[in-house]
């Protein structure tokens, strides 16, 4: 990246597929996958499962359908489920959840830290209504990483916790872990350990790691089975899909390198802190700065030559693969002039 | 009531058509309300609509289908909607408000009281969501008096700031008041100033006032014509329904006697409190007390003869024109000896 | 009915409950049927479900409601489902059999006459297709009489055939029986010979029975406890419905006198015919008139005091319990002398 | 293709990305574009645009989610569209134009051939419906070539007619063209000429022309904005969609070689004929036979070394560009063993 050239820190799924990736897209041995399976996908799809710990998954062109699918499986119309406050599901699926998928959506306090809720709360709304209501509750709905608290982090044995309780309560639970990788490696743990115990899972190809296209979700073969209908139904159902596939393979070999991220974005948010701007210490690879006008830092860092996002009323920067540990000191430098903290 | 015969006070709703009123139905003049109109049911509609201040309204089976008619017809599949948390559209309504209507709910704290929402959370919720998002914010749902809150009433002037600030950040305003009389007669106004600068409003005919079967839903004309084609579609036309307006007209007459029902729950509050049960004043009808067990209270009031619901781990008792002052007098005599507080 | 007023042959549904109803009507024991129970509710739907041969049944406001319920619960989002060409459920129930009861609809043609298929059709459309389509054929929906066919009739016999075929093919069976009475009592049956081997079965109340709200859906135990769930959720649940129940029992007493309706029919069609009018030889009470222009024909009949409805480019005219022998001949008279023919 | 491996004829959906393609794919510029766009993407969606004569177009993974947007942006919940007898949009894609896009179908004959709609029919059906009915008339959706009719073509005279007649009854018109591009040159005709006049239209990029995944769907310009949030709604928003464009864009040079599967489907009938096969004269790429088993015809067909698919009982083969003169040859040598006719 040139030092003229903007800095995009507005989202890892802006990260372009490199030489390896284009290379194996270029390669792909394929069929057609929504009639009789592509070689590719099936491979990809046996990988992902491998990682996360489920028995199957299924590709989808995006997280957004990946969560979709499983919410639509798992929800009767009119069935409640439960989700941290501001999910990826509640705020930024155009509602979906609610009139495709048919659930009756509650939001859930960070009552354990950004983005995290417990267990206890889980069992709380989850209980003690009678029939007169009529509302069954279905479902909890996790994030792993949490985008708009800022990218964190859920423990193993918090995660467990809250499996647990959802599991005493008669609750299924899905996992939106659209950033499932960032968490294990911020854990030091692997994902399938923070899927553990899970119905269905979602997990992003397109984000940290590279991919051009695409995420998974997984469950049970079951699940996996009927997923494959429904997103046929969506639209989702591709043909020569290892074209895409070839890149997902790719990106699953580099899950380790997004320590790297997460220690620019160390590096971002200390440096954002020497300049007096407030923001928070982040856990993956999203910094969450709070400023008085998100609209106004978003555009005056924009001039300034480094591309953010307004999230919430605060501004976001997230470190990615196509940014080096040099584009984040440049852009510090660039930053160090703006007025807008 | 013999004195032997349990004390209902699980619900305005289980109050009973009396003889004016089985006279009023009998007598009903009908007509084919899908086909070309029933003159019961246009008069009702007038007179419903005129004491809520719409220019006109529509009979419905039920307050629950009230607002999903209003609801369906307000909101585009996905938009987002707000409503104060656990309102009656949220908890109480197996989910239609989003698989059906279509809308993604947003709960809004009672952060002015029990039941009760501020116009800053209005303005906040609604704004600041940039495109990205692509949810679009549509409307907002208040509820009048609130019911699992315990009959808490939004004051006229609290009202016309929750609207301003809906028109001002471009949410349209459908008000759930299904017990609208009982907020009217406790704050010393009209129902007509309390949907002051709404969109709709539902109004239950089935609860204190005392008709066995219905709601209006109200609006523009313009409203009102789409929500007879909504209530169809629904399956919720009826045929010679002046039976049943014939009732509802009669209920209308009866708005004042309420004042009655919240001087029992005065009675029955300050006497439950003497006993020793944590209990809050009550605003209007509706009586919450705070137990350890709400199920076990349910039951041992109903061994010493009084009936009682168990809401969101409360009881909950409403007096309503079934339940004279003697009843009241006797149930307290009756719950002296339980034990469940 | 004076002869100056006119003769109102638009429908069955405009009957008005008369003076035994009314009475009923004002005397009947209530409850809070949403809440546990009306008995006079209970009282209705133990005897419909007697008549129907099925072993329970749910009131509902309106036929168009029991049929929702019905494809809402047997059909996932998706599933195709079969019906008679022009069936009610297609043409005239503003398309929820699609968008909200989710299916998928597929007409089959009147090969054995008006409003008739035969089971060879149904086996032919529910079979031979591959897991390619992934569509699941999943219902099929009978009608009888059929309305817009004139109140064509399904024999016992064909009925029986197309539940086997449907059987044979892995498809439940919903029977709209908005006017099962009618086909009883022109096939000389009972309404439980033509429910046999059917899953569900709804029924009008309010047609030529004359109650003036209301329908049955009936099935399984199982069934009827979910749709009494789903009947709350479409807003159909009712507190004191035991007013309308009253009147529906009465009507249930009335089902023979149907007979009347069907030679009030063949004499208002014999004497169309020999007004020359081109008229299919009604088998239950509808009448239905081919003309050039059926809404210049309805004009012209109201003009002359005969109220009549344009179907599909028909004059259809229904005989009801509100019209006498004295009260065709009168219509003949008066529509004698109308050019509309 | 060895001619040991089998010959694929199920599908023109089976044809791979060649050399030339996985070059583009490897070297296309990309973006995000979900977040601010993609150039290839760009530089597709307006070359698809100009080459259908519309406004603007939009890429969407496959041609079931291009119809889907298309018709749930034309159709509000509850309105009829009409559509040719097993057209795909009615059989082919899992209900989604009922339970999603909201719309009640009505199948229109085949009356001016197979596949073949008549002018006459849309204006009946549109017509004449009274507001009793109370369902909205909306939607005219056309497919051209026609699949399981056998790839028949509607020409632009005929088109003309259709679209002039939903114009006059107030009808939207979406097309499918799924395989406009077959129709085109077996019509001699450019793409625009076929779509003259209709609001939408969905095209396939990856059947005969060869791209691996993707299909496009056009319109006005407003259309297509809104038509970007809804797939988006379906999950089917994508990043670096670069990388499939660039595919796209070199299929869509890639029209006129289409003549050539044409004349491979006339020497494949041809050859059918000669060896005793039922066969229709097929006027773009689709050959059906019919055969007394179509499941057992494949079965053997597949023994032989050539691969079917049974549809609608008939055994349908389909040329294309990974299927040579020779190839087709070889597939008659190979099935004149089969005693499956």
């Amino acid at each position: 990246m040139s030092s003229a050239a903007p800095i995009d820190l507005r989202s890892d799924t802006v990260t372009r597929p490199d030489a390896q990736m284009r290379a194996a897209m270029a390669a792909a041995e394929v069929g057609d996958d929504v009639l009789d399976g592509d070689p590719t996908m099936r491979a990809l799809e046996e990988r992902a499962a491998e990682l996360l710990g489920v028995e199957a998954s299924l590709w989808v062109p995006s997280g957004s359908m990946g969560n979709l699918v499983a919410l639509f499986l798992h929800l009767q119309r009119g069935d409640r489920f439960f989700a941290p406050q501001q999910a990826h599901v509640l705020d930024s699926e155009i509602g979906t959840a609610a009139w495709l998928a048919g659930g009756m959506p509650q939001p859930l306090p960070w009552a354990a830290g950004p983005g995290r809720i417990t267990a206890q709360a889980v069992r709380a709304a989850a209980s003690g209504r009678g029939p007169y209501f009529a509302l069954r509750n279905r479902l909890l709905c996790l994030e792993n990483t949490h985008n708009t608290a800022g990218g964190t982090t859920t423990s193993p044995r918090e995660h467990a916790e809250l499996v647990a309780a959802a599991r005493e309560t008669g609750l299924l639970v899905h996992l939106d872990g659209a950033r499932i990788w960032n968490a294990a490696v911020a854990q030091k743990t692997t994902p399938a350990e923070l899927t553990r115990g899970v119905d269905t899972v979602q997990a992003c190809l397109s984000k940290g790691l590279g991919a051009p296209v695409g995420s998974v979700v997984g469950g049970s073969a079951d699940f996996v089975r009927e997923a494959r209908r429904v997103r046929k139904m969506l639209g989702g159902g591709v043909r020569q899909g290892g074209v895409l596939a070839s890149a997902g393979l790719v990106a699953l070999e580099r899950v380790d390198r997004l320590a790297e991220d997460h220690e620019n974005a160390q590096l971002l948010a200390g440096g954002l802190r020497e300049l007096g701007w407030d923001v928070a210490v982040p856990e993956t690879n999203i910094v969450m700065v709070h400023v008085p006008d998100a609209a106004k830092a978003v555009e005056e860092c924009g001039r300034a030559g480094v591309l953010a996002l307004s999230l919430g009323g605060r501004l976001r920067l997230i470190t990615h693969c196509d940014v080096s540990r040099a584009d984040v000191r440049r852009a510090l430098d660039r930053i160090a002039g703006v007025a807008g903290k």
